[in-house]
């Protein structure tokens, strides 16, 4: 069996294997923490064992209900934030078309609503939604933040008016509390089709849960091959030996270079398709350790496009950066560089070569320019871009952010300062339950 | 005449206004080292005058030569990297509606190429092609760049099997060098349409040259409006006194932080139509500062939906941030928030306000929380979102980035570390006349 690879041999001049073999005893005993639920933030390690413990019949469930949310729509808008849908939409995305909604396809388009709160935004949604045939997945564990509830409250209305209130039950579902909370009792009250969000899985963490695996499944996506591929990861992490376990070795390799005064990373892909892994990635690592006024900086590229625009600072700007790669070893689809015989463009050298070739050697290149410039580098490659090797890097991303919290000595799994905005948002807006805190928020302005 | 404004107050917790103040005779002085070109990198110094110096019959031509356009074609492809690209892109997004491709447009689809070799992308952007309308526009100064030049032959080849020959003339337009390189030789031979990429104008600051322009007028946009704006700013620029000079004091306040070790810059929106401003920002900024080992290390996030993801750090992280965030005034559609007699969601206490009166009470809230977790925070604001205060916030920042790379002691107009991915890259690809490189780089691997 093959699995995704890291390779931090491109580090090693910058930390010595020395000091990344250091953390070996350490990033084992934190892996144990982890499964068994010891260490902090216990309360929220669920997603540590979920691959293995996912049903077939959870599963078939939920490609059941996609499958009949198919036949009615034409448009799924899932509504939530953060965890709620980066997940979804990194998996979507990466399987996606490029240029998705100008090709034809069998399977509903998925647009996602309920993450900012951008009037035009949800004007310009409602104006697409009059015309289609749409329903709504809808995730919130309390169904009471602020952002989803107000795009739910206008399209739920909206899907109402346009097909009625007994359609409309059949064309939403819930991802929610499996007990308490606004949205339960509204899915209940409603009848509405729900899948539970565990207790014990935070929204970084679930994009192996409903509120990942539904919306990737109404896109068309193999979700039982992103499960085996978590689960191969899994089983592959749990007994490998610390030089060839990529979670455990990724780890102590960005703690190394963190120590060494390396406060940034950033992530960087050669397939734009991957752009939104970056974005899931950078919620998962900023949330779990940026706190207690440390944790490593997360930023993303993709490339070869950025290397003209952040490509002259990755190079030459301070350098307190490392970059990590995320590279597929074989495209999907094949287009071959044409002869020309003019051959103004002076590109004949390359006629006949398949474009991922040159595509490859533009990151080799890189990569040795960025380590030449002062950059570490570390590289993650996926055999091919399908559902089974992005669900062995999404579990291996997790699992190597629980040790590498835990190396940090942080709680991986808590996000306190989320609270902040929130607070003072409330405040500002007078909401019932803030009078006090509005008298003295409305002081200070 | 109401301008965009900026607003540092929220920074004079961090640096005192005297140490923003120190820097304003050299910001001034650096003002005019700009407008005289004496500077450094003073061969690149076009885009200052340039706002004034766009005639009313080059912006008829543009004009004309989108509308010929339009009249042939539904989708243009702009094959481009780097400044070749981002600029328009950044316009173009900040103008679409937000689900551009799903809703009714007079006006043909944007598409980009060339930024990235991607096969699988280059392969999915021909399928479809295949079945569309569509013309091309190639922006590139010597016609050899290896990413648009790749594309560039792929989708020549393909839009002459299309439509044939003699067609494709008409559907092609070359922005380039006003006489030599492989694209002006092309170009004549074929009897293309061209524009002139100036020797003076770096690829960073031409988006308002045709590299820009072009793309913008053809996907309907308003670009006489847009390049008022960016006039209005340059006159309101050289004559306004520092503490009312946008560019100046946003160049001074971001180096005073500098200096006290914010050493990375967030740029954040609360609209998603911005989101590709922050990318031609981190351009403009990054590959304009990061060099000799220093420069503020560009970051941007969409909010609010980035504080359920980059907001935990930003919050709580390493203290060596600082966030300078865009604001629109007012927007452009009208949503309100709907009653709702169950009131699960507990959201009766917004019913009847606007979307964005929300939206201004979340940046305000984040704002003082982001502060007082001692964060820095400079804000922009620009009272509607159209052509003219884009326009205004475009030259404002470019102005701002020469003078701040001035205050840094870099030459703002260059970028050599760019340089060197490509010599590996060619080296490893065996391309002509890189024979010795590629011996060398191959004893390497």
């Amino acid at each position: 069996m093959e699995h995704i690879k890291l390779d931090i041999e491109k580090s090693l001049g910058f930390v010595t294997k020395k000091e990344v073999f250091k953390f070996e005893e350490e990033s084992k005993k934190h892996l144990i923490s982890l499964q068994k639920g010891t260490g902090k933030g216990n309360d929220y390690v669920g997603w540590v064992e979920l691959p293995s413990q996912i049903s077939e019949k959870d599963l078939n469930d939920l490609e059941a209900t996609a499958n009949s949310l198919k036949e009615r729509i034409e448009v799924l808008v899932v509504i939530g934030i953060g965890g709620s849908y980066l997940g979804a939409k990194a998996v979507n995305d990466a399987l996606a078309n490029n240029f998705d909604h100008l090709s034809p396809n069998e399977n509903p388009i998925v647009l996602y609503a309920g993450q900012n709160i951008s009037e035009d935004y949800l004007f310009e949604l409602m104006q697409v939604l009059k015309e289609v045939e749409f329903g709504i997945c809808v995730i919130s564990k309390s169904g009471t933040t602020t952002e989803p509830a107000i795009a739910f409250r206008l399209l739920k209305e909206l899907l109402e008016k346009n097909v009625g209130k007994e359609e409309a039950r059949e064309r939403i579902v819930a991802i929610t509390d499996e007990s308490k909370g606004a949205l339960r009792s509204l899915a209940e009250q409603e009848n509405y089709k729900t899948f539970v969000i565990s207790d014990n899985v935070g929204g970084r963490y679930s994009v192996l849960t409903p509120v990942g695996l539904l919306p990737i499944a109404v896109a068309g996506h193999n979700i039982k091959e992103l499960v085996k591929g978590a689960q191969s990861m899994q089983n592959y992490s749990v007994a490998a030996a610390f030089d060839e376990n990529p979670a455990l070795l990724y780890a102590a390799t960005r703690n190394a270079l963190y120590a060494k005064g390396k406060g940034i990373e950033i992530l960087a892909n050669y397939n734009p398709k991957l752009h939104n892994i970056g974005e899931w990635w950078k919620q998962l690592y900023g949330e779990s350790e940026g706190k207690e006024n440390k944790g490593i900086f997360p930023a993303s590229v993709d490339l070869t496009s950025d290397l003209h625009s952040m490509g002259q600072y990755i190079q030459e700007g301070q350098r307190n950066i490392f970059e990590t790669v995320i590279s597929i070893a074989q495209s999907n689809h094949s287009v071959l560089i044409p002869e020309d015989k003019n051959n103004l463009d002076k590109l004949n050298y390359l006629a006949g070569k398949h474009v991922d070739q040159v595509n490859k050697m533009a990151e080799l290149g890189t990569q040795l320019a960025h380590v030449d410039g002062g950059v570490p580098n570390l590289r993650i490659e996926l055999p091919r871009l399908n559902e089974f090797y992005l669900g062995e890097l999404l579990y291996f991303f997790e699992l190597a952010c629980g040790v590498s919290g835990y190396i940090l000595d942080v709680n991986p799994f808590d996000q306190p300062g989320v609270e902040a905005y929130k607070s003072n948002m409330f405040a500002l807006l007078e909401k019932p339950g803030f009078e006090e805190a509005s008298k003295k928020i409305k002081e200070r302005l």
